[in-house]
This record gives C-alpha cells, sequence and structure tokens, in this order.
C-alpha cells in the first residue's frame, strides 16, 4: 500500500524498531502498544490505490459497561489542490470536487457516519498571497454556495455529517472564515466561524475576514455532538475549553499549516486538547504545494504537511496521515470513553471554573 | 556515562536511527535537529559517577538583538528516597539531604541559578497509601521546617534560587502541598500552594489538604520572574495560562506521577503549556519504587519514572532524564526567546481574554 516511502515520524519509527522495542515506544509515544487498525475492504483498497490516496483506519474501544457502547466511525479527508492556480476558479473548484468525491464514496462504503474536510477546502489556500480581489470568488455562501450544494448531494445520499470549512461570504457581503455543517438529510444544521486570526509570516488573514462572533456552538448530529476549532485556534487553550464545555464530545480542527513554523506544535496541542477535555480531538491539514503569482511580480509558494490524526481523551493517538499525499483516514470511536476519562481522572471535577472566571473578569477590569 | 541501559523513549531513538534520520526525527519530535548539549566539566562529571546521578546539559538560545540576552542556567534534580518507609522520619529526610547537598553541589560549580526540586522532594509520597496520622511528622514548616532551613544554607552559599516543593504544615497545623520559593541570600521569598488536588487511581489528596487559596504568584527572583504549577495542576490549562498572564518567564512543574497512568500524557501538557504561554516550562517527576507497610496489613508499592525535562516556548525540547536513576539536568537559557516567540506567534495578541473571562462567568451563573 505504502508506495511512496516518505520520511515521516510514523515510518522513521515504524521501519526502524524491532517488534518488542516498537511496542514500548508506541505505549510512551502513542499511549498504546497497539494501533488497533480496522479491516478495511478490497474495494475500498483498489480506489485508494486508483485515485491515489492513502487509507488508513484504527479504533478506539473503550471499556465494557452495562450500558451499550455509543460507537461512530468518522473520516478525517486531506487533500491537495489540483489544477494551477492561475485557472479558472470555477474549473480549480469543481476538479477538487471531483477528488472529494471519489475519497467521500469510499468512505460511506466503509459506514463513515461523519467526515470533517479540511480549512477552506474548495480552493487553494490564496490567503497567505495578501491579495483579495483576485481570487473573491472562491468565497461562497454558507447555505447556497457550491461547496454547500456539492456536499448536501451527498450527504443525503449516504445518511452522512459532514463538516465543510469554506471561505464564507454572507449575505451582506463579508467575508468568514466558516466550518458548515451539514446533517445526514442534507440540510445545513449550523455553521462555526473561526475565533482566532493568525498574523504570522505571511498568514494574515485579518485583511480578509474578522475573528468569528458566534462564540463555541456545539452541534447535535444523529451520530454525536461535534464542535468545530479551525485552524489557528488550536493553540488556544479556552477555544478547546468553551467547546468542551458547552458539551463536545468531538471536536475537529480543520487546517492549512506550512512546515516552517510549527510543524513541532503539530502533534502536541490537539492532542492536549483532548487530553485536558476529555473528548476526541481530529487534526486535520492540508498537503501538496500550492503556487501563486504575485500581481507584484514573482511567486508565492507553501508546502503543507499533511499528518492528519485522531486523540482519544486518554491521551492515545493514531499515527498520522503522510505529509505529502491526499489521505482518508477512518476511526471507529466509543463515545463512552470520555465519561470513563472524566470519571478516571476528574479534570472537570477539579477545575476551579470559578476561580478563574473571576480572575480572569479581574484581569480585564485593570486593563 | 551511560551505565545503565534503559528503554526509554530518548534512548530508543538515539541508538536505532542512523544520523541522517536521527536529524529528521528530532526537528518533528523535538522541535530541533540538534540537541545543543552543553558541555560540562570533569570534576561534575566525576560527580556525578561518584554519586550515581544522572548529569545532562543543554542549551536554548535565543536570536540576536540590539538588546542583550538574557541569559539564565536552570537546573532541575529528580531523586529517589534512600532509606526504607519504616526508618524514623528523621533519618530518612535526613539522607535525603545528604544526597541532594551532592547534586546542588555540583549544579553551583557549573553555575546554575535557579533550582527546582521534585514535589514533597524531602519524603516518599505516602500521600498514595491514604494513611495520614503515622506519617505526620513528615509536614514541616515553610518558614522554619528542616527542609527550608537546609536549603536556605545553601542558596545564601552559592547565591541560588532554589523551589523547594514540601508538604507544608502552617502555624494552626493545617497542611498544603506548598512550593517554597528561597531567593540567592536565603530568605523565603514567598511560596505557591497546589491549586488542584488529584483524585485518580490511589492518589486521592484531599484527604490531607485543601486545594490552593493564594492564586497564581509570580516570584520576581533576581534572575528570572519563575512560577510553579505543582504536579495535578499540570492537567488544568487555566492554571498554566494564569501563571503566564500574570508574567511568569519560567513555570516548574515538580511532580510525583506513576506509569500506570498518564506516562503518555508527560511529554505533551507541559510542552502544550510552554507553546500555548510563550514561557519556559520545566517538568521534574520523582524517580524510584517506594514501598509502604499499610496498617491494614500488606504492602503500598509505587514506582516513580522521572523523565524530567525542559520545554521552550518556541516549542523545542530536551531530552527526558532517566526513567530509573537520580538525575541532575541543567539547561541555559535566553528569556529573550519569550518575547521573540510572542512577537511572531501573537498568541497573547489574538487571546480574545474578554470574551472568555464573560463566557466562564455566564456558565458559572448558570450553575
Amino acid at each position: 500500500m505504502e508506495r511512496h516511502s516518505e520520511l515521516t515520524f510514523d515510518n522513521i519509527i515504524k521501519n526502524k524498531l524491532n517488534p518488542k522495542v516498537l511496542k514500548e515506544f508506541n505505549k510512551i509515544y502513542y499511549g498504546r502498544e497497539d494501533h488497533c487498525e480496522l479491516k478495511v475492504k478490497e474495494s475500498s483498497l483498489k480506489s485508494s490505490e486508483e485515485n491515489n490516496f492513502e487509507l488508513a483506519a484504527y479504533s478506539f474501544s473503550a471499556a465494557q459497561e452495562s450500558r451499550p457502547p455509543r460507537l461512530v466511525k468518522i473520516g478525517l479527508i486531506q487533500h491537495s489542490v489540483i489544477l494551477p492556480t492561475c485557472e479558472s476558479i470555477r474549473e480549480q473548484r469543481e476538479a477538487i470536487f471531483t477528488k472529494i468525491e471519489k475519497i467521500i464514496n469510499t468512505a460511506a462504503s466503509e459506514g463513515v457516519q461523519i467526515i470533517c474536510l479540511e480549512e477552506t477546502w474548495s480552493m487553494p489556500f490564496f490567503l497567505c498571497t495578501r491579495e483579495k480581489e483576485k481570487w473573491a470568488e472562491f468565497a461562497e455562501s454558507a447555505t447556497k454556495g457550491p461547496s454547500v450544494i456539492f456536499l448536501k448531494d451527498l450527504a443525503r445520499k449516504y445518511g452522512l455529517v459532514i463538516v465543510s470549512p469554506i471561505l464564507e461570504k454572507d449575505d451582506v457581503g463579508t467575508w468568514w472564515n466558516t466550518a458548515v455543517v451539514i446533517d445526514e438529510e442534507g440540510n445545513v444544521l449550523g455553521k462555526h466561524l473561526k475565533n482566532h486570526l493568525p498574523s504570522v509570516g505571511s498568514f494574515s488573514e485579518t485583511p480578509y475576514y474578522a475573528p468569528g462572533n458566534m462564540g463555541h456552538p456545539v452541534f447535535d448530529t444523529k451520530y454525536a455532538k461535534i464542535a468545530i476549532n479551525i485552524c489557528y485556534g488550536r493553540h488556544q487553550a479556552l477555544n478547546w475549553l468553551m467547546l468542551g464545555l458547552n458539551g463536545a464530545e468531538i471536536v475537529f480542527n480543520p487546517s492549512a499549516t506550512v512546515a516552517e513554523f510549527g510543524e513541532s506544535f503539530w502533534n502536541i496541542e490537539a492532542r492536549n486538547a483532548a487530553i485536558a477535555n476529555g473528548y476526541f480531538t481530529c487534526s486535520i491539514n492540508r498537503v501538496g504545494t500550492e503556487t501563486f503569482n504575485s500581481t507584484s511580480g514573482g511567486t508565492i509558494e507553501r508546502t503543507y504537511y499533511g499528518s492528519s490524526y485522531v486523540t482519544a481523551p486518554n491521551g492515545c493517538r493514531t499515527p498520522a496521515l503522510s505529509r505529502l499525499r491526499d489521505g482518508l483516514m477512518i476511526v471507529e470511536i466509543d463515545l463512552n470513553l470520555n465519561r470513563q476519562v472524566r470519571d478516571q481522572w476528574g479534570f472537570n471535577m477539579t477545575s476551579r471554573l470559578d476561580i478563574y472566571a473571576t480572575e480572569l473578569k479581574e484581569l480585564q477590569s485593570q486593563n
């Protein structure tokens, strides 16, 4: 299956350690000796080979209780853009749709129930160019835009909940960095707006849109209570915290982040959030190199490192998807694990939020 | 030097990967290709061999500025108890003092300026026994107790700031889990009380003392602004956050934690805190196996896994000390890095604390 030999953290480990040492390493690093790989269908493997995406599948079980398990199958999709960014915006978008449809078909055939795509999945991440007008057509309606129309059909067809992170243009023309939640009947259940915007290197998003003004919504879907923390928001502990306090069982972190800075953070932050808040986190990053012609001459090039992964509330995590290739990660989880971990560790019981609410309020009034 | 061949995360990696792959791995896992080891004196190596403790030394530099560097040398000490827990409390404590004095002598000869010891460093961690009265003599005054008297002399002699985490008995006889800060002239500068208490497995501390009521003090020492987050408090993002908001440049996390649960958290939480808050974190855990005779018969045994390490605000971290042996880790840091990282990433600028203060207050008033 692994036709591309890649120097990734996970491959380095897998290839270099003998089985006994590998188990010991896995226990300390991943939190468990065995990755609990899920078997997938022959037809899914064939699809992944024909369509050139990595397919990985794992499970996280919970202890048996007298209460029944609450199994949910989630799918994370990381993908690159296809056409050069100088092609028409419509064609660029449709080329992505064609690819994503094949991956979603495969996910659905494996029984996946909730899918999350990467940040602004239907376009190249032009927000690093510092240019706006020439890319404006990529911004789309959260309820009537091409991405939502495309995904609603698939959601209905397969009974899928889909998290669709897009560049939104609302009814009065204001832009937002938005994650649209589509339910299993193809209806828009609601949306989340990115709460924290970076000004790091060339990733300066405040000229494009404002930070979210919708707080920390949790979406009570057919399969689980889910929430979204978009990209740079993963650096803010309180953003993760509020989603947990509002009842999230799974938090998706759709991202667009490059190796030049922060790759060593990638394996830390979402995993820490899962531990601290007693829920599952799903980290999704785009892949591939995107090249833009700058109006002022020259080109701008950005390479994303993929490496999507899932962490359970007990801190155990999956290996990562490729740093280079498109990929689908399927993870079967038992939501009972959230409650079991909270019962064991009691981080919520011992959080003393009243003190912090007061200390933060006082700090605000001093400033 | 490494006379004990140990199966640790760091040793596995170092021994199994070739130099090129090791660099790539280090970049992704530790945040930098090279660990920037510091050279230590022959006499220090000799002391570490004679006294059977591991000695490791690293540095974290900052970019050059027109402002001068703010170099500080910190020392982390992890150690096991020596005498059986059935010996007299006085003798148990003095055996630890004798050992610690040798390690501090070595640290001082290397120019270390701030030292932090492990949680309740002057005693076995009897708090896992669920018994109280028979161990009561270990509880001591934060200003006049044997640990403080012992350390004040060393602090004055060497011009050291020392963080001394003890089991405190205050003037009215109430117990606290306390970190005493002793300044370079041997005065008690102040103390921090453990803010969050575990009830996890047999580590149930609420029968012994109450959660801290002194908030999140930061100590403006001669060498740096330092703060303490004791053991289980590392699981609480807001605990780390408040220390940062109050101005901490280095946060020490003295701990007593066992492998049976949470070892996979160890490398995540303090590192995440350094990234999220733009300061250095120092994780210190005790080592060795401690055995207690239970009044109700049988024995209670707990093994601590050491693995102390330091993380810089840019997410880079040192390898860990041994899982089994006493150890001294010396790390030279440049405090300019805190400001540089904050300027680059802007997590403080984008934190929107006003929103969270309000959301948390509202949540409290609903409960």
